[in-house]
């Protein structure tokens, strides 16, 4: 298809779509004259993708790149090892030495993993966003709010098992991972709202008459 | 206490507290003199949650306005219907009336609802927010991973019950709406981190021999 043709399919702007090409998120098409490429379903999928780690994620074009050259990298990778190495870079945690405060919270994440019997590397970046919330509930004030923290390690262990399941389903190697990389990030906004519902439900269950 | 120390306690920079009160998103101090006033207690709890919405929550300061009263508003309503009119406006759902592919989808997140016997408004944001999210997962090409949305449902429920569970302990009124805030804000980013660790140790159950 042509360039108007994959604006159309995909509701991106042709100027747009120009745009991730010179910044190397999408992949040139095929020249069939000097002036015009060809584009094809692989453009469709990047393209939506793109869309997804920049609108919804918020990421910068940088680590968005880092996490197509993962996706794209057809190395002999196992599932588990593709995976890790395609989303522990969304996390965005930086590569610094943490602080004495931050790594105190982080042996309290380590505490909550070994309680759980969670497998998780070392230095997975997990544990060190999770610090970082915590840090955050005390600064403002409201660290009584992380004793609930088990109830939300139980609903984490729900719905992880439910996105695995999930992945295992899918067909081409490329669209496991670009359907895990849009579900780790979406699926924070549908967490998000779900859980407003259920507080309002749950409100009206213990607070009226 | 002066401003400085107001700065000292909460980590505020004091320029940045001296913007905060023009924008009338912190009371001003009482006068001791001309040119000096003093802060308390309500203050620093009032600049940690200022902190917590532009932050953490990254909302638009009209809306943080808006929040603020409907916190200091102390007319004789009852929990669910304070935290309603505190919390609704934080979804910063537009009031526009959804296009034919949004009512659709609405209508999709009034059966979830029904299914799972929730009493939720008609026009509460939460509803629009989920279809929001779940039309992005359609355009997304990845509208097979709402198959899973009643596991997020599940955890949904376990995790606002302790939230709310959570509230009853608290004391003064608007410290427990600005915890219920807090709460719900930096509760998705909690709920995320959980989630990659727990996706982390799920994919080796799954996926490693």
């Amino acid at each position: 298809m042509r360039v108007a043709e994959l604006s159309r399919t995909t509701g991106v702007p042709v100027p747009t779509i120009k745009y991730y090409l010179r910044e190397g998120l999408l992949p040139a098409g095929e020249l069939t004259s000097p002036n015009q490429a060809s584009y094809d379903e692989r453009h469709v999928r990047r393209l939506r993708l793109v869309r997804a780690l920049l609108e919804v994620g918020r990421l910068p074009i940088a680590t968005i790149r880092e996490v197509l050259r993962d996706i794209d990298d057809d190395s002999d990778w196992g599932m588990h090892e593709r995976l890790g190495r395609t989303l522990y870079p969304l996390a965005g945690v930086p590569d610094d030495p943490p602080g004495p405060e931050l790594a105190a919270a982080m042996a309290e994440v380590d505490a909550l993993i070994a309680r759980w019997g969670w497998q998780v590397e070392p230095h997975s970046p997990g544990r060190r966003r999770l610090a970082e919330v915590m840090l955050t509930f005390r600064e403002l004030g409201v660290g009584h709010l992380m004793n609930a923290i088990d109830r939300y390690a139980e609903a984490a262990e729900i719905i992880a098992e439910s996105d695995l399941r999930g992945i295992t389903t899918d067909r081409a190697p490329d669209d496991v991972v670009t359907g895990a990389v849009i579900g780790t990030i979406v699926g924070d906004a549908l967490q998000a709202a779900l859980r407003r519902l259920a507080h309002e439900h749950t409100s009206v269950r213990l607070f009226t008459p």
